[in-house]
């Protein structure tokens, strides 16, 4: 019975493990028990910058190339591993969406020039997909600005079709809304729109299409519209900002159009305390479940909840944002995925809506 | 450069808007900045009464003609402009469900007479699905009573299947439930049934058939059933009141039984508060997004929140009832609908769960 | 008009029944008012107990043999009624998930024992289905510990594929958080693994596979991980305390691994307060519906929430865990299913995610 006490280890009839009890309590401590960790949480918090040319996993996840009755468990569990080993490499993309752009004033205006276009767009290392984009990337760039500011946005349409775009969630007088024959005419291709209006309410909010939006949307004509509340301290006190757009559409289920492996995890330092704005842009609901430690909700639509409360699984309907803390008491690479689990995992290993929050 | 400041205005390479900034300004402040816009506002206040014998609009915009691939894109803006257009016209149905049910009194007791039978419902203009109904409507009539009423309901069935009514977040007394078999005997074809009880908890309830109920609600076997309370005060002040049932089976996504274009919209005039009552009766969850103001949302199920927040999108799921309050602070035309965006717009423009507030 | 009064009864034109209303309102006072409830409520508080060696029914409720428009009404009443009957018989399945697993001791350590392997699970009478399971049921047993426990988990896997365990919700250090290859190597065939914690967050927590998770999950490979708080007066009051396990791939719709009619029902005596721990391991929504009596929602995902609410449809995502208190204010048999229709209704009667809470 006494290899039942050897915590952390693998005990198999052939080759027991003799690593001792003690030296595995030590390890849980640090929360970096066996060498796999520690190694992927190393790797992992210096892997935010993308790595441009590297080679191309053939892997594909979501795509299995034979039925899995046909592997053995090794082969599957190897396939598993490379895309853990994948994702501790960085993922293998080249390209960022959801970046911050930067306006060009016009006087107090805050101008945010976009421009629609179509684009190979890779999902995942070396699958490419056709995305229909703001400036070149799925989701589009971030717009940030300041409860009061003046926001102009500078809409051209180079696509093939009309379209519109609706700040979703942002209070705008009713002809900067978006919406075709409602508030304005369609953008034809070739043709240029222009929206002002002043960020009158903080929060989490979004920018997409609003014609023929099942497929625009899809296609990937979004992205993050963050309005600063001009008395910070009306939220939680963070140290870090991070944002996840969902989608489960094109290129699949993707947070900020990547699918894992080439999602980018989250870092933090122990002790930091992380906001994470939650927006779905999708069709679907994504329960996002954080390994290990609570997420603190505060904050529905942009706007505070007057009573934030504790949970671990936080369920994002489409249009939803939701905005959390996450106090990083505890060291480790937590598991942070969609809890529909088949939007996070088959028979080849992780994939999708699956990241991590690297505490070290 | 000087053509990004035109704001709202399309600028084309071909033909430059010349209209100066300062107009739209003007307009903006009115929230009716173009003309397609103060056109349909003033179309739609006026619009809530329908028009019988009005000419059936042919596009059918749940189910496009030809691929999208085929169309240019004018043909694509033609097709979702005739939506628009259509429901400024009213829609174009003849029918209204949800609509009031007055009592007959025996004694101090509410009665109402509820036959179920099947007809021929027009869901959009010219499409006609068979409706399983109570008194030939889908949504059946609205049950509106006050708290501490005694409430009876004459059911009489003329399906060629059995039923029951279940009186949904009702507290009743168990042999009133409506569960064949376990609180009652089925209804078979030609008999009646007597639902007897007292209307204890105040809120937004629904009543719709506990038999094959899968198959009976789909075909259109539900209605709204309100309980006002007694003090009225202990639900946040309102001016209009709304009721918006969900479905997804039965003629597609609809709003209390009709798809967009023939979906009734929300009227109200600048300062009001409108309280709208979420109830869905379909199979999957439908988010109802508003487009320009924040949703109060003070009831859960019928049951008061000890405190009500603020959001843009209400996520509603099966069976769940929830109450808000908006605002009305701002005039124009805003863009109501399920933020699937699936269950709201294709390729020949908008369809299903959409619906406006329009405000003057 | 005067058979309208006879409330509770069916009056058939061919065969009108003479019941007075005094009668029926006197029942309606107990909620027992037809014979049909009455026998059912005798007989479902005694059926906690399965049967064991019991005939098989050998309607399948969620498989018809034959299209519903080929049966008469009576035949289709006859077939719903079965399955009420089954349901009172305790479901004729001989084998219960969810039971308590007492822990052995090793010194101050409360040690699980948890083997996985195939068996082969009855879901309803005479339907058996290839299950993945702990010790032999689907969901495994239910883990029970208190704030402060240290508490060991030694899983041996006698499956043909590898695995891990995770215990969703409860705070481990990062190396008991069992995904393979970021915090453990996988648990191969024949091999074991042991994990240690103290368990440090009160609340209604799982344990499930983390390897191949949507198979393995969808398999069974689940259960109940509950962490009694050391001050049980953080909680509100309760005398019973059931767990409500929802799955939706292995099995169909099932609570606790069981379709109706062999899933449990609730039972109390009036005016006891029971506790509901909703958790759910499924790849959809379920709204869960009681009738009759609210619930107070007072913790989500194993925290407390600052402020319980009231509601009667219960919105449980993959991955959360809710917990809820019931008063049993009025006596009867109150259904009590998923609200998503079709995962608990169709032409052959009720199957699924129905249960019932009993009153007596």
């Amino acid at each position: 019975v006494t290899q039942f006490t050897k915590k952390g280890a693998i005990v198999s009839d052939k080759t027991p493990n003799t690593t001792s009890r003690r030296s595995f309590l030590r390890g849980a401590s640090l929360g970096v028990g066996i060498p796999v960790v520690g190694g992927l949480l190393a790797a992992c918090t210096q892997q935010l910058a993308p790595t441009p040319g590297a080679p191309a996993v053939q892997m594909q996840h979501e795509e299995p190339a034979a039925p899995a009755g046909q592997m053995t468990f090794d082969e599957m569990d190897a396939m598993h591993e490379a895309g853990i080993k994948a994702f501790v490499a960085g993922g293998q993309t080249a390209t960022l969406g959801n970046q911050p752009l930067e306006p060009r004033l016009d006087g107090n205006v805050k101008v945010f020039d976009l421009v629609c276009s179509k684009v190979q767009w890779e999902v995942t290392a070396g699958k490419f997909i056709e995305a229909w984009t703001y400036n070149g990337t799925m989701p589009g760039p971030e717009i940030r600005v300041t409860e009061g500011d003046t926001v102009r946005l500078v809409v051209t349409n180079n696509l093939d079709e009309s379209t519109a775009v609706h700040p979703h969630g942002v209070m705008v007088p009713n002809n900067m809304d978006g919406v075709p024959f409602v508030t304005q005419p369609p953008i034809k291709p070739g043709e240029t729109f222009v929206y002002e209006f002043v960020a009158k309410n903080p929060g989490s909010h979004m920018y997409h299409s609003h014609h023929n939006s099942t497929k625009q949307v899809g296609k990937g004509l979004l992205g993050a519209f963050i309005i600063e509340p001009k008395n910070k301290a009306q939220d939680p006190a963070y140290d870090l900002d991070y944002t996840i757009i969902m989608n489960d559409q094109n290129g699949g289920f993707t947070f900020n159009g990547k699918g894992f492996p080439a999602t980018a995890p989250l870092t933090a330092k122990l002790g930091q305390k992380v906001r994470i704005r939650y927006m779905n842009e999708g069709l679907l609901i994504h329960p996002m479940h954080l390994h290990g430690l609570p997420q603190l909700v505060f904050a529905r639509d942009g706007w505070n909840l007057p009573q934030p409360y504790m949970c671990d699984t936080v369920n994002v309907a489409p249009g939803e944002r939701w905005d959390v803390i996450v106090d990083c008491s505890e060291p480790g690479v937590w598991a942070f995925h969609c809890h529909v689990l088949s939007h996070a995992e088959n028979d080849h290993g992780m994939f999708g809506m699956v990241t991590a929050l690297i505490i070290s």
